[in-house]
């Protein structure tokens, strides 16, 4: 059967930029691209999250995030929203709702109601001794791709509001095949313009700080999930992969300016008591795609753990993997930090 | 100032094509390509190689290549050569005079002269004792690209008779470069087509063994001088650098037929009494160019150079690298052997 291309049909368009491999390609192993309807036409994916730092701040900080939770439950809602948390750098927990819109209208509504915008604006999220922050992003369909290695495997984050997988496809396998499977790049460099600018407030005195984004800033999470790993390919996964995958998510935390890379999370996805689950995704900010393709396609800390994988991969058979990658317009960003500490999020970078 | 392109600006055309990367890319350290004349419209290798074993067999080898070497001083010979040597992995002596001409119907004067053409042609050759071999490769220019690490650092190769270098070009520091330093890549996939066919003889039997190639063969010659290098850089080329670099060389002589790698032979220069030089060179016939893409970027053996090569880069001062790299018209090929044993360069392969 011929291949598919992880570009739907009803977003391709007459290339005035090829893709990299010509028609032949044939990708070792087959993977797999989320589908959505045609009428979906932009995704909103918004991370909300509380940080604090001690253990006599714990009970202060879940009560902080059940309140986000809670809000979820208003009308016009996230479809779909996944709980995750990290201790970052500098030893502060930070519990992080990722929830997921797949109409912005609906987000919109839901984001401008009194109950959500009243209480995000209030002056109590100053007072209660625990962070918080908002990275909302909204790419057009155009400007988003996924990749699965499992054709029937579990669905996750925003595509599992998408709801379909595509057959295999032609774009994966080799270096440029992200790219290729954004929409957008059969017509645009993605090249990024702008700075990340301050819009409000500063930093390093804490309070609230607003980050404006620019032109074509990149997002990838990129997960795993090794909940039916068994026997050797559990082993493999605890000991020869994990390692080298977290020593790469160290280098983006903490050196990861130099890169391109505006902040990086080491993602651990846990249930609604806080309970950790086997299955976790690293999230990071790029100046642009091309810098993530850098980074990925040249520095040591990916590339041994892409040859960890690649070395790997043949005993995998319930090991998951997947990532979306998204690029954004400049308005289509929002970030916003509340007492957090300076090396959050993008305040590190702005 | 701008960025040269590696593609000299008689070769530029309209794209069908676009490269990898967009106007704004930066490579992260200046290289450069060697540049001719515009007269220049093909290029003639020939690799002529004489093959023994044992010590025994050394002074009728060292004699049946004085007599290739004798060959180049007839009218229309080469405009330059280079003197290599190998161990093949049958335990063989493989000695191979490197000639190169800018001009084929010089070569074709040369080569179809009856001192050079009854001399090849006699059944003396196969009576010996020794093997002979030629591989002949004549690149149109559209089909040719070099990168050199110095800008006034040595030539080599058919460089020499090229004579010039460009400015710093763009087209350099990721995966994908090498193809867009093709002027043909511009308009054209260069995918493969055909298959390596026997022409004449039975390899197993040895005898006189005439291979034909297939459209879109690729070749390339990477290579290294360390002659120049001194203390700490010395240390590094010997101790960290050379030893990864054979193993992937290794991996190609061995198993390269599964990464689409016909032959690889890793070379030692020579001056013409066989003592051997600092420097040397990879040089390794492809299905295609794309078979070579992927060998380097995915296959632990290359990743395992790029990175070592990464990592010392800011070391080198005085170690100089370059590569030759062309893709052929089927008719543009031709490989004989001569009493060559089963796994001789393209013999193993077809």
């Amino acid at each position: 059967m011929p291949l598919d291309s992880s570009i739907p049909s009803h977003l391709r368009c007459p290339r005035t930029r090829t893709r990299r491999v010509s028609d032949s390609w044939n990708p070792p192993v087959p993977m797999y691209s989320a589908r959505g309807e045609e009428s979906v036409q932009n995704l909103v994916m918004a991370y909300l999250g509380v940080q604090s730092k001690g253990d006599e701040m714990k009970g202060r900080a879940c009560a902080a995030f059940q309140n986000i939770l809670q809000s979820f439950k208003q009308p016009d809602g996230p479809g779909r929203h996944d709980l995750v948390q990290f201790v970052d750098a500098e030893g502060y927990l930070n519990l992080i709702a990722v929830a997921y819109w797949i109409d912005p209208t609906t987000y919109d509504k839901w984001n401008e109601s009194p109950a959500i915008s009243h209480w995000w604006a209030s002056e109590d999220r100053l007072k209660e001794g625990v962070g918080y922050f908002r990275e909302v992003l909204r790419p057009r369909m155009e400007q988003f791709e996924t990749i699965f290695t499992h054709e029937h495997g579990p669905l996750e984050g925003v595509s599992i509001l998408l709801g379909g997988m595509s057959e295999p496809i032609i774009e994966h396998g080799y270096w440029g095949s992200m790219r290729d499977r954004l929409p957008l790049s059969q017509t645009d460099t993605l090249d990024p313009s702008g700075t990340l600018t301050l819009k409000e407030g500063t930093p390093a005195l804490g309070g609230r700080v607003i980050v404006g984004g620019h032109q074509n800033v990149a997002l990838i999470r990129s997960g795993e999930d090794w909940s039916l790993t068994e026997g050797e390919e559990r082993r493999t996964w605890f000991e020869d992969i994990e390692p080298v995958l977290h020593e790469g998510m160290n280098y983006l935390r903490d050196d990861g300016l130099e890169s391109g890379c505006y902040c990086n999370r080491y993602l651990h996805h846990m249930d609604e008591n806080g309970n950790l689950l086997e299955k976790g995704f690293g999230y990071s900010l790029w100046r642009s795609i091309t810098n993530l393709e850098q980074w990925a396609e040249s520095h040591h800390t990916h590339l041994q753990i892409f040859v960890t994988f690649n070395r790997l991969a043949k005993k995998f058979k319930n090991l998951t993997l997947y990532h979306e990658v998204s690029v954004f317009d400049a308005a289509n960003q929002y970030y916003e930090y509340i007492n957090c500490h300076p090396k959050t999020g993008l305040l590190r970078a702005v």
